[in-house]
């Protein structure tokens, strides 16, 4: 987005100094600047000495070129530094402009023999077991700026299209699907680990209290008065399973909306922002993207065609015509496993595919019942090789209706008074969808477990930091 | 901020339909157009009917005129509405432009002898017994809408200065402040209120496990390879105190880079941001600020003029010299109380002000220690009715100086093994700061209590939702 000259330069701060982004980003400077960051790789030669040098502000380094060398004598790699010199064209190719370095100093020392941040290639384990010095690797610096990046397009979307953004509890007295696991808060006075029981006194909210699964039963009250919210809220799920699709602690962009009447609205929109995100000119993406299939296939799902749209029943026919042997036999009213979600999506569609209207026994309690009497408005888009990356439905706004699925559930409808309170004074037609970020960055990068697309993951067993 | 109409017609969604805001940003329209929302007022006449309706997108609402009153008859406040007209200019002040409606459909209906938000004044401790409702009230819809922008404001700031927004975990191993009430996280996995005992065999995480009190300690992990990070994400203090500042679940925005040398230089960032927020030209800013005399202090606040700055310990001077009665005497060495603060805020700068250097024995550990030997090289940013807005300071980096402070405070150095290592491996000098969110609502809107600048608090005993 092109911004005003006169804004960029009321907003920049000068007292902080310029990025490598932003030296790179200028001419050539004569006057001497002052430039920070850290030694990616050195180059001494008999009369001369290169070092790259970047600051993770761009995926870019800095060409730093000492007419002295023995200046660049004292660096290692992963040493923090302050350089002075001018700014110049330079003659190498890979660059336009370079630093002409007059003056060096160390801040940081890094010893090459002990940093845990070699030049070679590192495993995947090793680096998650040095969460705390990962984001120094060029994948890990492109991941945390494209994040950022994907944000600021949905924000752009959602803003035009008068959504406001919404800070929904983490701690809840709720349980949005009506089960699956979830972790308990308990207060902690002494602020260490106490193994005490937890008692009915104990409890800090004079009630059980949960981390969030979802934001979607708050943003529903608040889109009962603001018609249009969104966010991107960590949520948590205490399960076991270790798959390179799930975290213990996650974030999912959630929007919901008053005044839509189908779950073809809901999923045109959720197509019409993704492909926002999917335009995104990122060089961050272009760095993570190692694969050219999965770039073609981004780019091809990004394009005026619509997406592909399917009912549950409908693929289920699909599913069992298709020839293939699956481990699960697709059968009406099972819920669809990974690999039948997988081949909808990377041999049926061959990319993005809505599916639509699932039975309702195995879909939550809040989902609208249409008409058949057996299905739910709702959807999952399905993309290759993530599988299941958003989910969404209209809400049962017909009181008497939510009332009795509450009770099919088997849940305590005294627990859900207020969300009933929701459609007893001036509720209307409204749904929504859910998005797991990771699983976002996961397809839009090509990097495979979603344990990489978080900076610090949390999984069973596994929280460092 | 202007945007170019291309970009705004490609991402507005047609299949979202239009929102109050767009209509009545836009000219007359001569076409019958569909406009949705809820039931605000309606006044009947004779030959013609009136009603108020809004949508929550902006603090205004449509006027809607029925020439056929009739149709007016089944409307009741709170009502969800379809309106189907056309907008012509309007013949009443009050508003440029009106629907004459030709049909109406009520959505959702609102018994006006049972619904919650009547149009009398409500309190405010009804009101947040009535959280699910309260977004309705012209109040709460405007605190809404109003955080959304200053964190757009704030995203402006930190992008135009080449800061990558984190997210940072939320379930930690850490204690940030090495004191204070936390949060244990335990599995629950019945997903029911379970009063087992915690054992060493329940933890999830294999280790005990906190919600975070602060970003900090991770985000100076992520500096230390993209060397300007930011995040607004939400903390928890299991703090019994009932205070109008203190909520057990807030959201706190931080930010914290590298190659900063003073805390004149962090006090400058937070200057500027803070007063790019205070130049924002809102509506529901101006909604909220009922009172005059706090507009006039904003306006004050926004201009070029710095903000006073003063050390601790020339501030405990002029507390003394002050002449004012304190209940807690202030003394060298000790905290600043809140009539402290306030009396320097109101009373000594009347403004926000600034104080810095305070002695380390009442400071945690990781802030850097200064030459004197007495104090640390930190910050309060301190303002009018709110007391503590702000603070930060340089952290530590030094590896020696570090070490020594974590023994000092009586901590577990195998904790901060981590911590450790970004100093020892290319460390920097670095600071940063942590700024309440729910407090600089509260200073911008005039809001006394924090309490009402988010949608669902919770305090000590108190969680609804």
């Amino acid at each position: 987005m092109s911004r005003p000259q006169q804004l960029i330069s009321s907003l920049n701060c000068a007292r902080l100094g310029r990025t490598i982004r932003q030296v790179l980003a200028s001419g050539p400077v004569h006057e001497p600047i002052q430039v920070h960051g850290w030694v990616k790789s050195i180059r001494l030669q008999k009369r001369v000495a290169f070092a790259m040098v970047h600051d993770g502000t761009t995926s870019k380094s800095l060409q730093v070129v000492f007419q002295n060398p023995v200046h660049a004598k004292v660096l290692t790699n992963g040493a923090s530094v302050r350089l002075r010199g001018v700014l110049v064209p330079s003659p190498g190719s890979g660059q336009e402009n370079e630093l002409l370095a007059d003056s060096v100093d160390v801040l940081g020392e890094c010893d090459p023999e002990t940093y845990p941040i070699q030049k070679q290639a590192l495993t995947t384990d090793y680096l998650r077991d040095h969460a705390h010095l990962r984001v120094r690797t060029d994948v890990q610096g492109a991941v945390l700026r494209l994040r950022d990046a994907v944000m600021g397009s949905f924000r752009e979307f959602f803003r035009e299209n008068d959504f406001t953004y919404a800070h929904t509890p983490i701690i809840t007295a709720n349980d949005t699907e009506g089960a699956g696991e979830t972790f308990r808060v308990v207060p902690a006075p002494s602020g260490r680990a106490s193994y005490a029981p937890i008692t009915q006194d104990t409890e800090f909210f004079r009630k059980p209290s949960y981390l969030t699964v979802s934001s979607q039963l708050h943003l529903e009250a608040l889109s009962n008065g603001v018609a249009r919210v969104w966010t991107l809220s960590p949520c948590f799920r205490a399960e076991r399973s270790q798959t390179s699709r799930h975290l213990a602690e996650f974030w999912m962009l959630e929007a919901e909306w008053t005044f839509v009447y189908s779950v073809e609205d809901i999923c045109s929109v959720v197509e019409a922002s993704i492909k926002h995100v999917l335009r995104l000119d990122s060089a961050d993406r272009s760095l993570l993207q190692k694969d050219a299939g999965t770039s073609r296939a981004l780019m091809a799902a990004s394009s005026e065609v619509s997406w592909a749209r399917i009912t549950y029943t409908d693929a289920i026919h699909e599913l069992q015509k298709s020839g293939v042997h699956f481990q699960y036999p697709p059968t009406w009213g099972a819920a669809l496993q990974s690999e039948h979600e997988r081949w909808l999506a990377e041999s049926f569609a061959r990319g993005p595919i809505f599916v639509t209207d699932y039975p309702s026994a195995i879909k939550p309690f809040y989902m609208r019942q249409n008409d058949d009497g057996k299905t739910v408005a709702c959807f999952d888009l399905l993309v290759p090789h993530v599988g299941e990356l958003v989910g969404g439905s209209l809400r049962e706004e017909r009181q008497t209706l939510l009332e009795a699925a509450i009770k099919r559930h088997g849940l305590d409808d005294g627990v859900y008074q207020w969300y009933l309170d929701l459609r007893k004074f001036g509720g209307a037609p409204h749904g929504g969808y859910g998005m797991g970020f990771e699983r976002l960055i996961s397809w839009l990068t090509g990097i495979e477990n979603v344990r990489e697309c978080i900076p610090m993951p949390r999984w069973s067993g596994r929280m460092l930091l």
